[in-house]
């Protein structure tokens, strides 16, 4: 494995080395190279050689750099226990201490509750109150997300001393590009970017140069409003307030980016009907368990399909080219479902769909419905009439798929908005489920009209 | 319409206020209200009024604000158009010489040529300039999403020099967070951020604070790479340079943000079908458009799906309850197909999918088929033999799923992986278009296996 890092001239990591390093356990080699890496590129290392070169690694690396190093790792939920586990508690607990509290919630978030209790019984006593704190809020929202670590003021200090707290406090705090000021008892007042501070005289007051109209979100608040929020307005940090606006915490951008990409894959692989995106270097086991139970619940969906097709045995045996029609239709109808609602999910996941034009998506994609049934419906009729010679099963063919893709565009606007209106994130009536929806009803539009006009067909 | 906005107590926005003044033609009370707002949520004003009160508000606010408004704006590509050809000409080349530069190009980009470039002569010069050096980088690349608009020092430079030049430059720069280092002839040298800049002594020299191995984007780079690795390294900004290691500009975190929710929507988007998620208030008519070349793509087809069907209208006359399983073996095929598809499609979308584990990928799908689609072809045979009391029909049925979910599942990974390498975007090889691929596979292996084996079902 070769990670590539941009430096001067693009070089790259020479993870042979550090490998050797381990193997011969030559300390100085290893550390030279290893401390100039990108704690992200520490991370790639980290987790891609053996548990017998890890073992050495430990012992090379103070816990205090494995707290950088843990913040910028990306490895799946069950991997956390598997690499504490190989670690000292000691050490774990450590390095926990070190870490910034949100991180270090987040880490203890995938241990189950004994082992997050030990850990914190051996850490650093302030640091584990932080977390402790943090791990009482509900998960995906503003408050498991933010820290404690931010730089306040008061309103009536100065910029000189405003200057000097941040300048004590920078090696704390997780960003020191905001300083929120607060009054005597804690509550938000307002902003002041350190840019600002920067280039205002030294004896000015806070209050005068704080900008009062201060984006905060609600300590309850769900993660992805925190991210529309923070993309809306260009947030580098927001602050997080409880009901009567005392500050409590930050959140800060590189968080919510995380978050981003999260709500991206997540609405993404329901689409999909995966329930989780398992990452590439997963067993077929563990991906096969992740698919079956969608497959099995489309399986009995699709078998609801059979037997409803059963039902018009009948005329299918009348005339057996009907059912070469049947995944055409089916599949007309899904396609347009999967559309819409891919329209409707996304609008309300970003945010666009708000209460008032609720009604107007689902009129607008009655009449979206209207002119591609119309269209698809004519060049239906026509093929099928060139193709078979025979104009009423064209019509039939061409009525089925205009008035299926009225009402499966309506319906993959109307499940989504109904969804959410119940509280159900509306992605998950993804793409398989409104397919098959949608394959249900368009055979019974299909056979229902071929079942009416079979005297005309035969 | 009500805008949000959280200040000490959570307030909301005065828009009757504001429109009131607009229409009485009252500045002042206008002014007082509207300047207070975040230009975010004057934009918000800005887009939902009537075009009658936005052509008094242009006379209220000056080119420079209307620039941060502009900056914060979120509108459809074709709106551009219509709100730049409201304003006078020589107003909006003020604006655009206000605002940063990578956001005066995107505007300028959604023009025609012959608007742009009349702009562009009408614009201050130094402006125009930079403006046009950014229009010559090609979209979606580095250089497209980068501003000249940064903070540069040389590495034999003294803090309390660099610190004077951040002020000075403060008011231009798009950040002041980071300050990139240079040698004489602008090679970029290291990075320093304003964070060590201020907890360093003054005599301190940059050479010796500065991290020389800073993370850098080559200026032709994808901006999909760009947000991996801002969002992999926490970077608040990153350098762009060329071949030679040049500085020629930098992109900061709010722009990327952009573009990772641009690449998560057309990467769903196409797992949908749909060319382009339209925003929820166009037209019928606009969407329809949007929409139809895939259902016309996708019609055709399901027609050569029809026609193959057709093929075997004697094996179905024969036995009319075969037709009863197409939509299920065919939407199994189609669902498989498509979690399989994106779990390669988003690997290949975050990064996580490098060269070397591509065929592990592959086979792991191979495996993962298998598993699936032995246990659905048993449920299926089961189902199939209980409800019809045909062991045989059920076997067939059962076979059909196995073979087909191990061949949909390995095309859901082969073909984006293959048209990865072709350098096509994978997400065009979207859900619809497996699907019908898929569908295509089923209905082969289901009437090839029910053909050779018809004298036995008879």
């Amino acid at each position: 494995m070769l990670v590539e890092l941009e430096e001067k001239e693009a070089t790259l990591i020479n993870v042979g080395l550090l490998i050797e390093a381990l193997k011969t356990e030559n300390l100085d080699r290893f550390r030279a190279e290893f401390t100039e890496l990108h704690p992200y590129d520490q991370a790639q290392f980290y987790t891609h050689i053996s548990e017998e070169l890890r073992a050495v690694l430990y012992r090379y690396v103070a816990p205090k750099e494995m707290a950088e190093l843990f913040e910028n790792i990306e490895i799946d939920e069950e991997d956390y226990e598997k690499f504490l586990a190989e670690m000292d508690p000691v050490y774990v607990a450590d390095m926990l201490s070190h870490m910034y509290a949100d991180d270090a919630a987040d880490v203890l978030h995938e241990l189950n509750e004994e082992q997050a209790s030990n850990y914190l019984t051996m850490m650093d006593d302030e640091a584990a109150q932080e977390v402790q704190e943090l791990l009482g809020y509900k998960e995906y929202t503003a408050g498991s997300l933010m820290t404690p670590e931010f730089i306040s003021v008061e309103a009536n200090a100065t910029v000189s001393f405003a200057m000097k707290t941040l300048k004590q406090e920078a090696p704390n705090a997780e960003t020191i590009y905001y300083v929120f000021v607060t009054d005597t008892n804690k509550k938000l007042l307002g902003v002041l970017s350190l840019r600002t501070l920067i280039v205002s005289p030294d004896d000015a007051v806070i209050e005068d140069l704080m900008d009062d109209r201060v984006v905060s979100v609600l300590v309850t608040e769900d993660q992805e409003e925190v991210a529309h929020k923070m993309r809306d307005y260009n947030l580098l940090a927001v602050p997080v307030v409880d009901e009567k606006h005392h500050l409590l915490g930050i959140i800060t951008v590189d968080d919510i980016i995380d978050v981003m990409d999260e709500e991206a894959s997540d609405d993404y692989s329901k689409l999909a009907g995966v329930s989780d995106l398992d990452s590439v270097d997963k067993s077929p086991l563990s991906a096969a368990k992740k698919r079956l139970p969608w497959l099995i619940i489309l399986l009995f969906l699709g078998m609801m399909t059979a037997s409803l097709i059963g039902q018009f045995e009948e005329t299918l045996s009348q005339k057996a080219i009907l059912a070469v029609f049947i995944p055409l239709i089916g599949g007309m109808a899904g396609n347009t479902g999967t559309q819409a609602l891919a329209v409707a999910v996304r609008g309300i996941a970003t945010g666009d769909l708000i209460h008032e034009n609720k009604w107007k998506l689902v009129m607008r994609e009655a009449g979206t419905g209207l002119i591609t049934g119309a269209i698809c419906g004519v060049v239906v009729t026509g093929i099928v009439y060139v193709w078979q010679q025979d104009l009423l099963l064209g019509a039939l063919v061409g009525a089925s798929i205009f008035i299926t893709l009225i009402v499966a565009t309506l319906a993959g606007s109307l499940v989504p908005l109904f969804m959410h209106k119940m509280k159900i994130d509306p992605a998950v009536a993804s793409g398989p489920f409104i397919t098959t929806i949608n394959d249900i009803i368009s055979i019974l539009i299909y056979f229902g009209l071929a079942t009416t006009f079979m005297h005309y067909l035969l």
